[in-house]
């Protein structure tokens, strides 16, 4: 059966009656010409809209339809994350557009994969819609309530402040590439599927953003999802401020170190975990004094917290050392589409 | 120029600089992971999200860059339109998919296009993200507040109301025809030059809409994006009712009524304007004592309104009468994708 065989109407019709959502203030979701949300008093709206198209964020090849739901929700909650958000109401819309000949299954998988993730996150679907397309295209809105004096921005950052990062950059550029030589059977049989399913199906640091926000403990924070230094310097141009990472001190999972071991330069390891893109970890900096309740929330989340570097008082400057006195040089700094 | 020579973050950062607009409760714009706004106390949010794809809802050849980025916004205004909404706060995101050697111009004709329709209803950049695509796409999100008890939804239409519409119907797909025959120079030399602007630059019906629920005129509302016929059926299905429609009282325009002139079945023309698509009117019902209190908007706002037909008890029940005492069959109902 394909999209051809059930129509439009019939197809918004499935997708509402499967995966509708409930919340008390939702007042209405898919079945308008909007959705219509009624806001928390005192709070403050997160709105981010990101969008998965085949060719450039995946290939079909190695993307099983739920998983590609579950991420193109994932990297909208990961924005929601790096403000320190997602703990207050969460909406979502989804638009889809579709090759003509795409399966009803796929479409009810990838349905089935947005709408797991969100629920993990208390995110209701509030709306949508569907288009033909060439090639497929998954394009997500997430709006997130939050108190305001809670949301951590990117132009925070203090020199002295502690650059701090989550869990083990460069596994999902690791992951990809271990995608492209062996395909999607990679992510169970390979001695390299944890890093496949960092790729495939990243999880968005939402709890240990808004533990940050919540005891107020970070002064800038941004997700990196086009590599650790693009994203770094992004934060650090909003703050008018610059950095110094220290490379030895990169957290690596086990897989990257094996992987880093079989290379003829090492070094490309650590450019690869520092310029990969996709990790979707949370990038933040804070001030010495919240070192220990930062480890406090690392051990009850059960997430690696890294102290990586600094920030330095010096605008448009980020610094990687690495185990000699000279910075290292980067050709490539993070993923740029262009 | 190509945006290979400027980048992903110049080209954001030009966006940025070029585009951004400024309103007391958007609190943060474009330059974060998210927008925040603070909503204003009291109003629902309304959010809607739209997506534009090449080759499926345009084709390069006839689209001008600056007419595409009207469009863009103009369908999610026409989605707040439908809902009686867009006189409180507006916020959009825009996610934009561009091909690798798209001109710098065309980019920043796009949103020269985008900004100057948001800027006719008061809407504000809040944030959105760009990325590489064989195919343009533009996706478009749209966030207005609006006091709760206004909204006026699909699902209010009652057994006996009036069905009007705004504008003249079956414009826009008769500017489609003539431009698939002419090419993009009909908008400005073709004696069909109004319907082709009414396809390539559609006003979003944002002041009907506001009149209709700020004065609780109408019991339900939806904007015709895929054809009056099928988004009458939508609105019936809703609202639990079915429909009977005068296609002699069909509001046709000077251009369209001499188009259907020079066809050998005058019938099809009816036919197109009751399922062509892209009209972005809006249909919605009333009870019959509203009828004189419509007409004055219509006067007011130069902006004919006509009623075509009324709503009956009978569920899934839509019905076109002609000249003759037998209802009027249609093999396509409207514009479906799939």
């Amino acid at each position: 059966m394909n999209t051809g065989a059930f129509g439009e109407d019939d197809l918004i019709k499935t997708i509402r009656n499967r995966f509708k959502g409930a919340h008390p203030r939702l007042l209405k979701g898919p079945g308008d010409d909007t959705s219509v949300t009624a806001p928390r008093p005192g709070t403050v709206l997160l709105a981010t809209t990101d969008i998965l198209i085949e060719g450039t964020h995946f290939k079909r090849r190695y993307t099983a339809a739920y998983l590609l739901g579950k991420k193109a929700l994932s990297v909208s909650l990961s924005d929601i994350a790096a403000m320190g958000g997602g703990g207050g109401a969460n909406f979502y819309l989804v638009s889809i557009g579709l090759p003509r000949r795409t399966d009803k299954k796929f479409i009810l998988d990838l349905y089935r994969g947005i709408t797991a993730r969100a629920r993990e996150f208390g995110a209701v679907l509030a709306g949508g819609n569907t288009a033909l397309s060439d090639r497929l295209i998954v394009s997500t809105t997430l709006f997130a309530e939050m108190p305001a004096r809670n949301v951590i921005y990117r132009t925070g950052a203090r020199p002295g402040d502690t650059i701090y990062v989550t869990g083990t950059p460069g596994d999902s550029a690791l992951g990809l590439r271990v995608l492209k030589r062996d395909g999607a059977g990679a992510i169970k049989k390979s001695a390299f599927r944890r890093p496949v399913s960092r790729h495939l199906d990243p999880s968005p640091r939402v709890k240990a953003g808004m533990a940050l926000s919540s005891a107020h403990l970070a002064n800038s924070m941004i997700d990196i999802s086009d590599g650790l230094l693009l994203d770094l310097e992004r934060l650090t141009r909003e703050s008018g401020v610059g950095a110094v990472v220290d490379s030895t001190k990169l957290p690596l999972s086990t897989e990257f170190k094996r992987y880093r071991k079989g290379l003829k330069r090492p070094s490309e390891a650590i450019k690869l975990a520092l310029t990969g893109g996709e990790d979707y970890e949370l990038l933040f900096t804070a001030p010495e004094r919240a070192a220990k309740r930062i480890a406090a929330i690392s051990k009850r989340l059960r997430l690696r917290i890294t102290p990586i570097g600094y920030i330095t008082a010096k605008p448009r400057s980020v610094t990687v050392m690495g185990t000699g006195p000279k910075p290292l040089n980067f050709t490539r700094r993070g993923f740029s589409h262009f």
